[in-house]
């Protein structure tokens, strides 16, 4: 085990709060491979230089994004570059400002929406003469996927590179909007909206539900998981705590706010409970 | 710019048929990051050493996974690892027999299905005595492209260590069958395989459509889509030709049988068509 190995894997220990058991040799890598530093240590930035993003580098991070799996091959993902200023102008005003502002927004140099797209595969239908016969939920759920897979890649890509990003799904709170802003037509739709630039700070490593609530061997098994939920929410107060307490006026001050309260505050108000009517708007069956 | 780079370069005009912009001296790297090398050259691996994949490695790999970005820090994605002989036997019974067999499946040594998991959630509501006002489809989709994120970064994770995986859509083709084996519970449904292992073969590195089809400056759009696609089944068919036709009893046999006539044939049969009875019988709300 080289020295990036153990910082690699005290990265992961803190963010999951346990040791792993070490990889023995001879059974995979003991240098640590430079992605494995990328991916133990990752995180969202949300601020950054004013220094633009070069369209060559998106570019590029766009074809390595697009080089991730994809489902059967079918390709079932878009990027929109956000360069107009109208336009970008009008989706910060959307997400930086109202109840759930994100104030971050504007100060991204770059502004990218990656997209499922089962259109183009309905348009071969058509050219190549074949009845589409998959008009339900299916359709809808690998080009949602899809998307979400590719955003993934961007994201290592650009972190790779030095650069900072931090995906914003708020976006599909103003679904409607954004369709009619960059052009989607039916049967394309926004997953996720991403800032991209060049970090101002280091990025924050957020810690991660412990790897026995969520990584399972041969039959699911929540034994122990609120306690493990309970620990987890100690553990990152005790590190990483939330200042801020949501929606005190319906819920009151909490004397301990972790995690879990805070996401169920989160959830306990409705959030784009219009997406579904959205969805099916661009022409998608969910039976 | 290093010589990795230009290689990288290279891999990736080869893969969308088009040479990229270079990035300028200033505006990104000029050395190729070792991630950037592994994300443009990747491909799905079929065919493996019989040697065992060791649990530590696996484990890393999931940790790493599981560090890739989650919607709103809420974690809604797990992972089963199947050892037990018996669930993977059945499995691989399922996937690699059948109308859309997949024979490599039982040759893969390790294997692991990636779930979304909305169910904490919940839960996390009812401990903390919160309503959970969010039973729509947007809780179903956020859990589904979490899934699909934590796919492609253990992917990446995977390959990084020089091991082979391919992601298997077709699991959901027996989900209610695979939810059962795997002991799932209501709001945890299947996203996708994956089969993993030490590959024999050099991976293949597929083609992919154009950017200029598929990343769009502001506006979405298709100018010249058909085209693009004719082009690209061409470009395809003259690299890596498709050699078994699919459905000639169905389709007849085509003088030129390109991605886009392959894809269409796939799609002109229902798959999953049962998917969203599924989904909903897992207690979403899809509405």
């Amino acid at each position: 085990m080289d020295e990036a190995m153990r910082k690699m894997r005290e990265t992961l220990a803190r963010r999951f709060g346990a040791e792993l058991p070490a990889i023995a040799d001879g059974d995979g890598p003991q240098a640590c491979p430079e992605t494995w530093t990328l991916l133990a240590g990752r995180g969202s930035s949300r601020y950054f230089e004013s220094r633009p993003v070069a369209p060559a580098l998106i570019d590029t991070l766009c074809a390595l994004a697009l080089s991730s799996p994809t489902k059967s091959d079918l390709q079932q993902r878009d990027i929109v570059i956000v360069e107009n200023r109208a336009i970008r102008a009008r989706i910060d005003e959307l997400l930086a400002t109202g109840p759930q502002a994100q104030e971050w927004i504007p100060g991204a140099p770059a502004f990218l929406v990656f997209c499922g797209n089962n259109r183009r595969q309905r348009q071969i239908h058509a050219w190549r003469g074949k009845p589409f016969a998959n008009d339900h939920l299916d359709a809808f759920f690998n080009a949602a996927v899809d998307a979400g897979i590719a955003l993934a890649a961007f994201v290592t890509a650009a972190e790779a590179a030095g650069l900072g990003c931090a995906p914003i799904s708020a976006i599909r709170n103003h679904a409607a909007e954004v369709s009619e802003l960059l052009g989607l037509p039916d049967h394309v739709f926004p997953v996720a909206g991403l800032g991209l630039g060049w970090p101002s700070r280091r990025h924050h490593v957020s810690l991660r539900l412990p790897l026995s609530a969520t990584v399972h061997r041969d039959r699911f098994s929540e034994e122990g998981i609120e306690a493990a939920v309970d620990a987890y929410d100690r553990r990152r107060a005790a590190i990483a705590p939330i200042r801020a307490q949501r929606a005190p006026h319906l819920f009151g001050t909490a004397a301990f706010y972790g995690w879990s309260e805070d996401k169920a505050r989160q959830y306990a108000t409705p959030e784009r409970a219009d997406w579904g009517r959205f969805v099916r708007s661009k022409g998608f069956r969910l039976e």
